[in-house]
């Protein structure tokens, strides 16, 4: 199998499952927690409910509590939930080996890997957290805009132009968060929200490779520009190129929406996927640190 | 109502869901952060995955990956996962909701607030994250024994002179974290890891409201001391203790293993629930920072 | 606990969890029996699935097959799958213990019998399976349209009159269905179709006692009529009036298409629930034999 | 694709799904009607609980009933279940397409129509119901035992034997239905029932073709006498040559105490499988009338 023209199979090792992620050192570990100097938190998930945005959206999260009423009401009583869903509701995180083409996963391994059982290779148990440098880019803003259009599609000059403009660098290691302001349009329209989502495509993914970020993030459902009715089995090509040919990870329905209003571009960057065995993504709840 | 004879209801006003968390603070989370020297990562959580350890142990929980096999290989192809489990699987967080006595929750508000749509006072979805000092008490190694015995009590003496030998302090605003062993005896004897196991009780509920520790987490099912024979209706005390009336968050099936193994007994903590509206409870990925 | 006013509380002992169900004796089925001539089945249900009819609306059904594909594909291959649902899921029928008013459940038990953990009283798990007469009525047909218009009411006159035209008596033991042509808006014209329905209402039940039905099903989501947009807490009453009143079954989303094509208005009805302990409701594929 | 040494393949078609219940014709169901002289039901189906005997034994139902508690109580109220099981969970039936061997279903179709989302060929969502003759062999009692033991094989000899000892004939459409008494194991020592179980084997194949049975169900967990320890991947053969090779049901956990008390060795039996769209198999409640 030849590895696609923009990638980075190989580049740490053949039996890599982490991608991008091996750029998290100590080095950069320090470096990203140095950044913090206010002790400010801002959580970047959406509520996970079943009415909240989920991906795919034809699903639905299920949750229900169960608890006991005992007679004696001084007795000890407890409530639990049981939750039913798709690893990838609300704010989630997709594992590299969630999408494939060619037979050929994350560096070059086959589909084999991929059973009913899950995925045996690039799981989401691989990633214990990313503790990084976070960067905004606040794309709406930049253009003078409440919110990019449906299809919409934000191009790697879009996001260098943007990151210029905010005076902040894109530097190797970062997770970078990309904000549409689709996420605005959830409540208000939510027939409009299924219709599509403005954000990068594939176009980026020399861009991507060459500022060497980690993962890429948005606050839309599946971080590219597609329109709903216009989709073909070819597309989408960023899942393709960003998590099996470069090994960067993709977040997705992150609310950038209280850091865009502070115009926090440079932040701690925490996130932690549920250790979920061999699962495909997992939802998580990233949160920024200033 | 009355209160209970030791508690901190009506502590952060009787509006509030948060409880002890209210002690992280800007200041507390840039004193946290300043911990770490090294730039290490522990992962503290134990995989997620059918034969892994529930609370309650009867539960499984199931996931399943679908994908699609198109005849044309070079589409695009993806597989996502369904995951099916009670909140308190794996490594996790306990609401302060989750538990109650008196027809009583934290602060004293009414159990009607507990319904099979979820709990409305103090649910997890509260909780954005913990950034904080982590304390470890290895109670074994203080000991001298490869694990605590069933339902063998660690008392408020045990934990403090072990955080002495350790040369450790707990103080206001820790998360605190207590080994028992028990997790080792998963793999090798599961009946008897089944039958129960050993950890504080409720005995040590003063000395937790005056150390002022924000959350106690620990290498079991439950936190507390119990075995399951003698199961009544009024234990398990502690949960009610912590949860309801000091507002102390319990974290649960914590994996200490690497962190006794390296002797690391204060480092940065850092752990975030899934923002599950109205949920008793969550999985979660901790991590230890040194 | 006083009675409502139109019951069969204590008709059968204060002890019966069956309800007019008790009116299936070996007799009647024997007679109902010798109503088949030709050996003919009817499937009256709807596909089980995940965009088909289900009730409560906006829940969805899962189904995910998981399978192994070993390397040696002579090896022994076996495919399951996983299901989440209601149980009032595609076409179901709803146990006595479903609803109550009053903090009172069929017969007049109190509704302490309802907890997290399901109903232990009229619970679904009672019923074995209905081998009865079965009597259809035709109501769009009757009236000369396609189908009956939105919240349309059928009354104990039209049901009465269409049993009349169709020369066919409603008796004692029968399990009566309505057909009210809603079913053939599902796939026409969703957003109609989810709006709310035509059926009877709780004008009919001293009629429905009178006449001793079993069961009542219909071509809709809950049989009685209602207007999504008018729906108040009182409603709907016909839940409250046929199961916890007296004692009669509720069938939902029936398919009926076939039999009213062929004009079959009276046949043997058979419908066995699941065993599911403790359940308000059960999926079920009844069928009609002539 | 050469068809296996014993099969009914091409039967019925190329294009056949139903395998051998196309012997169910409206004569088959009438002679089968005549067989019930008395109206009395035996419900053959086992609780359908958590608890309760599933397949594969590793898996659990769930079931949590949520309901809500108005502050009126003279308000409508309303309880509803979400269940979450395998299909192959307590009394079920299994569909032709639920297991295969060398790349090959039922009829001789490949085993591309199996993927996570379902099997489009030989699916249980094809069988409306059985209205059959059904046959009880009464093995345990013919061999005077209480029940067969662990991994015990029940020939087509010892099937032939009790026949002809009870004085029955299995005829072609038959279901049959083979006691092996071991549900009688599972309440009373369930380390023993999940060891594996009594029941015949794929040595019975010839037998059943000549016999023409539409299906074969048993007390036991898979119909076919097993050991788990001594599993291999070759077998369970008697899955493979009924459901693939010859087109006969499978129907397991049966419960036929009621039945082997009252040597009723003939009846009606009435079986409807949910219509559970691209299903392996279904839950059911099976009943004989007599």
């Amino acid at each position: 199998m030849n590895p696609p023209e923009i990638h980075n199979w190989g580049r740490f090792g053949d039996d890599d499952e982490l991608g991008m992620l091996n750029l998290q050192t100590p080095a950069s570990i320090l470096a990203a927690l140095r950044l913090v100097e206010h002790g400010r938190i801002y959580n970047l998930s959406v509520p996970l409910e079943a009415d909240g945005p989920q991906h795919p959206m034809f699903h639905k999260t299920w949750q229900t509590t169960f608890f006991t009423t005992h007679s004696d009401p001084c007795a000890f009583q407890v409530a639990d939930d049981v939750v039913t869903m798709v690893t990838h509701s609300g704010t989630h995180m997709d594992a590299l080996g969630h999408c494939w083409t060619d037979g050929t996963l994350w560096n070059g391994r086959g589909s084999e890997h991929v059973t009913s059982y899950g995925i045996d290779w690039a799981g989401i148990e691989n990633v214990t957290g990313f503790v990084a440098r976070g960067v905004l880019l606040d794309i709406p803003r930049h253009k003078g805009v409440e919110h990019l259009g449906l299809g919409e599609v934000v191009t790697a000059d879009d996001m260098q132009a943007c990151a210029d403009a905010q005076r902040v660098e894109v530097r190797s290691g970062d997770v970078l968060l990309v904000r549409t302001g689709w996420y605005t349009v959830f409540k208000r329209d939510r027939a409009l929200w299924e219709s599509g989502e403005p954000g990068p495509d594939a176009s980026c993914t020399q861009w991507l490779k060459d500022r060497e970020v980690m993962a890429i993030g948005a606050d839309n459902a599946g971080v590219e520009a597609y329109v709903a009715k216009n989709r073909d089995p070819k597309s989408p090509r960023l899942h393709i190129t960003a998590l099996r040919d470069l090994g960067v990870y993709l977040i997705e329905h992150v609310d950038l929406e209280a850091l865009a209003r502070d115009a926090v571009y440079e932040f701690l960057f925490i996130a932690a996927p549920l250790r979920l065995s061999k699962a495909t993504g997992s939802p998580l709840t990233p949160f920024a640190l200033v």
